[in-house]
């Protein structure tokens, strides 16, 4: 084993080292006055009341699916032996960083207003940092995760030879994704429900009938509100990437360990430490990155975003360069040209991200044509924002394209003519996996400017309820408004990396047939009248055995359950929302009713009733579509067997992926449409057109928030469940 | 050739003798007083007005296409040298369904406002028989075309082998789909924006803004708004349908041709006439069925509903028997099995119908949820509609998938082990796309409940409009309510078999690539080291050789293109039906304020300048999105080839079939949502409830009538295109 692959684990503990040092200096900083604690506290309170609630329900799923996955592997001997396992550790780091990303954010909205009393700079500083305590915690403990079972398997795995050894390896690494999967299906579903209940919630009744403004403490919903905000952006978000970020790394060293399967372990083994090793420079890099973030005082939204994309664009450009070197110390085989497909999921991740930019923020044309639109009323508003969003897929799925098809074709070095032999696939698709790596190399600073937007929006609150100094709000308002800016980039990313992550899932997918197949005591399969092994044949040769075409019915069934799966997952979603913010509504109103006092400012809300409410609603209805997303692969897997699968799989990311950018950019426009507005264009706060972009907003709340980015995590969970279950569709489908 | 072949023109003949009959007496009937006359002469102008410079624009779109079809055919040889003929006449015919329908509707309405005045059933009566013109009118024209376009082939193509010749034949014949496609496009895209723009313009100046009651003469764009039901639901639907039904018995035929190819002339000329003989069947049976829909006076919507359904169930019923029985006759083989899977069909369109009804009807529950969360605003009726949209999508996708399944078993009399070999995946196509033509058989009766409702809604308007007794009014808008759900089910019906359609479709397209190849002179392609004929070249051989598989990174990005396609296109329209209802809107203003005494009655509005606006911007609007749809398959196949195309076309339907639905009936059921609060409950007309529920009814006018319906043939256009383009992406692709 080459001394590189030591660079991984040190890369992880340095991400974790870096957390807890940014985390301690948080600490240091001052909570601020008596009233800022206690808000604060209230906050951090519910935000830990629902990670306990929600962390009891997953813990049973989690125990019944290990259960469940244990029977098949001891019992039906349908399934890897390591699989519960593995399936509960991904679980439980994804979890933990869920876990550490609240605690941090929580505990730093308070700070942050505070230091924002002495300038915006400070401010800045304490949110960003203790943003990037999520953004590095997420990376340092997935590539831990994955260095020690790494390690682990190393030590106890045992095959004839190393290649199969190292296949064996990295396709048991894989179904650890699938408890990353679950558990940030759980947070995405959960966080988004729960926070979008509380938002509507505080908003229809706080706001709209009885005329307090947002954030106001008399409002019972208000700090549930707040609590959403870290819920949702930094619970659901971490999870989710947390997701990504290990699947892309797996998936493309099992695929690594497939396609150099007969060029001899050395090659082979480089192959598998390519991804990882990227992960890890991008880690380091990161660090860099996130020490250049600083602003000076008096930085509007303009040099406030230029120094967030600077660090963001140094850390990029540093991982570009480095690939090369990485890849090249690592004597990887065509390492020139693997590196040109990093780069290019580099690239993507960006455009992508300017391309979410472009359609939501009110600073270009379509946004402020959706607010122009509410001259006439409402239905224009929802109209022309519904159309802003479809029209806005076109730019990133060409993008998506053509990163596949480049990623692809360096990684086969244009060989166009022999595009689709066995090795030339085999390594495009090696290409394309190592490509979602490059995107998401990065996600140490970016998931800091992502998780960083709730602190400084929760800092904004507690100001409000504090009654600080009306310039500290200012200051605060202008971080949340860049806060707005960088979720919507960072959710085009997260969208675009779940795209090319899936994709690797699918291809990896094949591998575990193949594991299936032997497992089963197949050892030949028959194509097209040849004898093929099955530990030799190659993916066209499994396209052909399973017949994975477009004219099988199968596949063609599957795909249309794939599509409607992300429609179906979406309008439960979106449901579930409205459900849980009825339940919302009547109990604020029920609080006005019966505690006396309330609107006068004399008597305190009962927060924690609202708080309560959201989560038991969350928990009550994340449910149902979190299990039929785990059961709708496994069934079809049972009924239409592999090609129904990948049918499913490819369906619904194709359908998924245009739909959640949809969703994603359908909300974020009507968010700044609504501002927009109130920055006093078109008559302003309180006018006939601000009134109808509240509508827009009101229904891009869940579009944004809760079912557009769960699509994100529906994609891969699919594929991961697939994964999980090869064995099992291997042996028992009825078709 | 068989003799039964003649019962195809002779039923085509008889459908249009019988249309004839029905115009005639329709026309025999009284217009009504001089007022009345005066009004449905505007309308009839309008419309005339529309459809002549619809016209205009869509003759110099095809003489465009033609030259540069004769190009490819004449100057590259790449193409059949028919192309160019066929691709005229089936334009040509669809237009002049079109043309007869809305002479018919537009001549129906009075006389059924006047009909009324005598009785309910005679109301009915009227407009109905006029509705089944345009059903008539359809498959008349529709199999009239394919027999004399059969005829004619077989006349002067010459092959070496009769079974060859009938393959180039029913290859050919299928390329005059693309006119109808082309047609259809334009009629349902450019009468959708026009219906909508002229609805909402009329609705937001009128009702919201002056406050005058719909339909009132008034309003300057009330003309308009009657001419647009005509436009869209009349002309629109017939020329959906129309590309349909020819697509679906020319599919199906061009599928029998190549399955039944090695079982010698009489049993593939049998295969090849099946389709026809059912559709002619199927004409024959539904004339019966509109012989027996009548109803009592003092009928509600129960009984109306009832005797209409009586009429198409009893169709169905006698369908299913007749499948037998002509399928014997013609000694097909297996003609149990394949008449099982026409069964199939008949059965899956029932289905779909009924689905929709249940998410769009106000008898339901879930319409009732969304009418009730109108009373938290218009925001949450938004939301809940939407939710209610994409969660009702899961039916159809599960009927359509079951339908394919089972279409295709029977068609191999259920060999499940064998269900992929090349002779059972021919047979088993063939079985799917004979259901789609079981589901299209009734179409002369199902079209005939549709288009029945636009003449109701302008016989209530004409009513409205001529004041006659208030009594009237109500018989007409009871016919009106029936209208709109036979609308919604027709529509269901309408996305349903487009979906089987184009499946069967997307198995022609593999033929013409055939023909391509050969066409090049290329006899011989390499299939996993063997050399393969390509006339003889089964479909797995196809797959092989193309790699059409869903590892494919050519096929994966062609999906994602054919997913974003259908969200683009949704998009664009939605946005034109936005700017086209501005242009309304302002105009409307302009004569409130410029023509003295409108509102006061003591001037007339200038009608004509609204038609005029209407026009125009549906003209101007529908150019782009159509156009993209035609190119969209041409520059995939240049660049990605035929995988690449068979990626687009299966991306497109799997998202576009699913997103169709969604939008329908997310649309209906705020039209119906609205129609309950109307009917006195949440408070009724005028209430909060009322005006929250009207923002979902404007939303959804685009949603269910502009979008979502082309969807439809935006999923059979590419599907033509490619078709038609197959011998240029065989020459000229780049990978």
């Amino acid at each position: 084993m080459t001394t590189l692959f030591y660079l991984v684990p040190v890369a992880a503990i340095l991400a974790l080292v870096f957390a807890y040092i940014f985390y301690r200096q948080m600490k240091k900083e001052s909570e601020g006055t008596p009233t800022m604690k206690e808000i604060a506290a209230h906050v951090r309170k519910g935000a830990m009341a629902y990670l306990k609630q929600q962390y009891k329900v997953v813990t049973i799923v989690f125990i019944i699916l290990a259960l469940f996955f244990a029977v098949l592997a001891y019992g039906f001997h349908v399934q890897n032996t390591w699989v519960p396992f593995a399936f509960l550790t991904g679980g439980f780091f994804s979890g933990l960083a869920g876990f550490i990303g609240m605690r941090t954010a929580t505990s730093a909205s308070a700070r942050t207003a505070n230091a924002a009393q002495n300038s915006l700079n400070a401010g800045l500083k304490v949110a960003f940092r203790s943003g990037a305590v999520m953004g590095l915690t997420v990376v340092g403990l997935g590539l831990l995760d994955i260095s020690v079972w790494y390690l682990v398997l190393n030590f106890f795995v045992h095959e004839t030879t190393p290649e199969q050894k190292m296949v064996v390896i990295t396709t048991t690494m894989l179904t650890f994704g699938m408890g990353a999967s679950t558990q940030a299906l759980f947070a995405r579903v959960g966080g988004g429900i729960y926070t979008k209940a509380a938002d509507v919630g505080a908003d229809l009744v706080g706001k709209v009938e009885a005329g307090i403004p947002e954030d106001d403490p008399r409002n019972p919903a208000t700090i549930a509100d707040n609590v959403g905000d870290n819920v949702g952006d930094v619970a659901g978000m971490g999870a989710d990437l947390y997701e990504s970020y290990c699947g892309s790394v797996l998936a493309t060293a099992a695929l690594g360990a497939s396609a150099f399967y007969s060029r001899g372990y050395g090659v082979q083994m480089n192959a598998v430490f390519a991804p990882m090793l990227i992960a890890a420079i991008g880690i380091i890099l990161s660090i860099i990155g996130i020490y250049t973030v600083r602003t000076k005082e008096n930085a509007g939204m303009k040099q406030l975003l230029k120094s967030l994309s600077f660090g963001v664009n140094l850390s990029s450009v540093l991982i570009a360069v480095a690939t090369f070197g990485i890849l090249y110390l690592l004597k990887l085989e065509n390492w020139q040209w693997i590196s040109c497909s990093v780069i290019v999921g580099l690239v993507a991740g960006i455009i992508i991200g300017q391309s979410t930019e472009y359609y939501t923020s009110h600073s270009y044309k379509p946004t402020q044509k959706v607010a122009h639109s509410s001259k006439t009323g409402p239905a224009t508003v929802i109209i022309s924002g519904i159309g802003l969003g479809m029209i806005s897929t076109a730019i990133p799925v060409i993008t998506i394209g053509l990163a596949i098809i480049f990623a692809f074709l360096f990684a086969i070095r244009f060989d166009v003519t022999n595009m689709l032999t066995a090795q030339n696939l085999s390594l495009g698709l090696y290409g394309i996996g190592i490509a979602a790596v490059g995107m998401l190399s990065t996600l140490g600073i970016t998931l800091a400017t992502d998780a960083y937007g709730p602190i400084a929006d929760n800092a904004g609150g507690n100001a409000e309820m504090s009654k600080l100094d009306p310039e500290v709000r200012k200051r605060t308002d202008v971080l949340d408004a860049l806060g707005n800016t960088t979720a919507a980039t960072g959710k085009g990313f997260a969208i675009g990396s779940a795209a090319l992550t899936a994709l690797a899932l699918l291809a990896s997918y094949l591998e575990e047939i193949k594991i299936g197949l032997v497992h089963l005591g197949q050892t030949v399969i028959d194509v097209a009248g040849r004898q093929i092994e099955v530990v030799q044949a190659t993916i066209p040769d499994l396209m052909e055995y399973y017949q994975v075409n477009l004219m099988n019915p199968k596949v063609l069934v599957g795909m249309f359950i794939g599509a409607m799966m992300s429609f179906l997952f979406c309008g439960l979603t979106m449901n579930a929302v409205g459900r849980a913010a009825e339940k919302m509504v009547e109990e604020v109103r029920r609080q006005f009713r019966e505690i006396k006092g309330i609107l006068t400012g004399n008597a305190t809300p009962d927060y924690a009733r609202c708080v309560e409410i959201s989560t038991k609603g969350a928990q009550h209805e994340m449910l149902f579509p979190s299990i039929l997303a785990i059961i709708a692969p496994i069934l079809t897997g049972i009924i239409f067997g592999v090609s129904g699968v990948m049918g499913l799989l490819v369906g619904g990311l194709s359908s998924g992926f245009v739909l959640a950018i949809f969703m994603a950019n359908s909300g974020g426009a009507w968010d700044n449409a609504k501002k927009y507005v109130e920055e006093g264009n078109l008559g302003g706060k309180g006018s006939e057109s601000h009134k109808a972009t509240i509508v827009g907003d009101t229904v891009g709340d869940p579009f944004k928030d809760t079912s557009g980015p769960s699509l994100n995590i529906l994609i891969k969970l699919m594929s991961m469940v697939s994964i999980v279950m090869a064995g099992l569709t291997v042996a028992f489908s009825l078709m």
